[in-house]
């Protein structure tokens, strides 16, 4: 029977929009939809999935019986009465706060309040959430770096909350841009509410935010009452150098609420990620429990309460592995950073003689890099690079929160093979050799 | 560690608000949670939960290796590589589409396309979704019978969207009802859009829409062009009388978007739900396909998919079972019937001498009954029942979209035991017949 959507091509990092430019991002879904149909030999380096070779389902679907057995001890009841309990409505919050808690701090250096997390069907639920819960009144915006994920600007656009970029600043510093940009709509009537980023290898640029940027944004959205929502799927894969504190592990004024997820760290299956709230935001203690009790109340209109079962597993995993995921993120990790080591090497010779027209950054992990072009590259160049050369990438038009980002595109290197890396970047090299002829 | 989650009070078919009447429907949660905490033993009548004793849960996840072979055996791929297809992000409208299109057709006699159908985390989401997707614009409305299930009239509220209640006929017809309420709203520059609905032991009432009810709001709602949102978890709980088709099934014009859950007939920890749209929406296919693009992009910036490991479940439980949830549905049905029974025999008695003063409807079905009382019932008198008296039931004004209903409760009788709901309903008559005696 109805396997129709298990061969479906899928772009779980983009999706829809609604009018104007959230209708292009809609388009964007359509199109890459339509490219992987049309196309469907061609090697992308469009979708920034995890390497499904490392997902130990079996294992971890042995960790639901596992926490089944912990719940059934922490209630003194047997396996049975206990198994009833998972399978049955639960807390809309979630059932797995304090491990989720545990692994936070030792994997991530953070000190979270179980009771100040609200478990969510994937980290996209808690960024939806927490956009209608800081953005509800009209005039109320979220702020985001230029380009920036597009699953925080199409959920923005969808509830119709506008979603501004940073105006560039002169100096490149980004806390005068955020104040400026947050003065500019104060002109307007319009207030900053929140200002989503993800400092950790960033999508879509894989970029770093230095220390002092981090220390900068944090005094100046405490100053402006403006809450950080610290995205950060992909930190725990870093290839090289030290890692900076999270904005989060540096808040001591509240400013910052952490969203995480386990699609990457686990599988995205398991559609369990969470929001911590600071434990006093801005100072306020009760502004704190008032947020954590909307978003919860959102949620209970959303999804009721995040799978059980679900969390079940992923609250089982963590008890097997001692509160931290480090260790099975070891073996993904390597096969990342040599899939940025050889995209590395293959870019060098691919735009050998050619290093003042096109330029990358060297992400130091994460599953993106970013590339710039001596010309514009967009849908109609997508199309060309499937059909003739037999690969996709996406032009960085595509995650812009206005008309920039002409020249750029985004690389994912996180679910492809070395070989299929190799010979989409050589075709690349080869099609911008061509474009650059004239061809 | 952290079992918090699991011993907390919870309400899953209730939840919040936002301002007004929304601000009262988060109250009542709230207040609800404080009288669990507050009167630990009281007896809970109170909660629409599904009865845990005939969750198979081992047996049920046994079936996603099930689900898992079938995957390998329909790709030529092993179990290992499908686990991995699993384990991964996958479509957002679903994965398990047909083997859902096959048990609705098998058990409740509807006709859906696979490609109609999108798969949601739970029925909550599934409603939420509809809502958006039909009242985009400014002055789009909700019409709903009066009262109506929460999660509906809740999720309008959070959406901004406004939910009106269909106003009393004369003839109490409620297809003149709907449409001198759209007539109304229409001169008030406003448009019905969608008509949420349970025809199928009703969610707080307990009631079923006959067939010429059922036949006349389809014709009005195809000529208003309002969508019927029909939805059904209670409709293979019927204890006795012969089932009247769904709306969905009696629809030959397009009207009917229907909602389907496995939280009753499975498990809620399952969390998986559908909306099955009609084949061509008004008559108009093109208008068909829209709204399901426009339900799945939705959805993208929702939950992004639905978990495959659940699906899985599900998809597995489904192919043990031949496509029908017949054989599973058996027993907990002849429970709540009993349940049902037993309830209509401790009412008589409680209120032997009462009949003109006290009255209720007999269930067909499902999970509810609802209770007219001689004198006004609200949250005071809740908590006095908790107090003094160990049970706590529901006032139906909690479900109104208005402020009828004050002398209307609803008791929910599936989650609990047969002595449980004995010593609750003595002790409900005790508390009527001390109050008629002024105490």
């Amino acid at each position: 029977v109805p396997i129709e959507a298990i061969e479906a091509p899928v772009t779980p990092d983009l999706a829809s929009g609604g009018k104007g430019r959230a209708g292009r991002r809609l388009a964007v879904m359509r199109f890459l939809n339509e490219i992987a149909d049309d196309h469907p030999g061609a090697i992308s380096l469009a979708s920034g999935r995890p390497a499904d070779a490392f997902f130990e389902i079996d294992a971890w679907l042995e960790a639901i019986p596992r926490f089944q057995a912990h719940v059934a001890e922490a209630l003194g009841t047997d396996a049975a009465a206990a198994g009833r309990r998972l399978a049955q409505y639960g807390r809309t919050g979630g059932m797995i706060n304090g491990l989720v808690a545990g692994q936070l701090l030792n994997d991530e250096g953070l000190d979270c309040d179980p009771g100040r997390i609200v478990i969510t069907a994937g980290c996209q639920e808690a960024i939806a959430l927490c956009i209608q819960a800081l953005c509800a009144r009209p005039g109320d915006v979220v702020l985001a770096r230029n380009p920036t994920y597009i699953g925080a600007t199409g959920v923005a656009d969808l509830l119709g909350v506008e979603i501004v970029p940073l105006e560039p600043h002169a100096d490149g510093d980004a806390a005068l841009a955020l104040e400026a940009t947050a003065a500019r709509l104060a002109a307007q009537g319009k207030t900053a509410r929140a200002f989503y980023v993800t400092p950790e290898f960033d999508n879509p640029t894989g970029t770093v935010m230095p220390l002092a940027e981090r220390e900068a944004l944090l005094a100046a959205c405490r100053a402006l009452r403006v809450v950080i929502l610290e995205d950060n799927p992909y930190g725990m894969f870093r290839f090289d150098g030290e890692a900076e504190p999270h904005l989060a592990a540096m808040d001591r004024d509240g400013v910052v609420v952490y969203l995480g997820t386990y699609s990457k760290t686990l599988c995205p299956a398991v559609r369990v990620g969470c929001a911590a709230v600071p434990k006093r935001l801005f100072g306020d203690e009760a502004a704190s429990a008032a947020l954590v009790a909307e978003l919860v109340e959102r949620k209970s209109y959303s999804t009721v309460n995040t799978s059980q079962l679900n969390q079940a597993l992923v609250g089982g995993v963590l008890l097997r592995e001692g509160g931290t995921l480090r260790r099975i993120v070891e073996a993904p990790r390597l096969y990342y950073r040599r899939n940025r080591d050889l995209l590395l090497e293959r870019l060098d010779t691919a735009f050998a003689g050619l290093e003042s027209a096109v330029t990358w950054n060297r992400p130091r992990g994460g599953f993106f890099l970013s590339l710039s072009l001596p010309f514009p590259f967009g849908s109609a160049d997508v199309v060309r690079c499937a059909a003739e050369y037999g690969f996709v990438v996406m032009p960085m038009s595509f995650f812009a929160l206005d008309d920039s980002e002409q020249h750029r595109i985004r690389i994912a290197f996180s679910g492809v093979g070395p070989a299929e890396l190799t010979t989409a970047i050589d075709s690349f090299g080869q099609y911008v050799r061509d474009r650059l002829r004239g061809n």
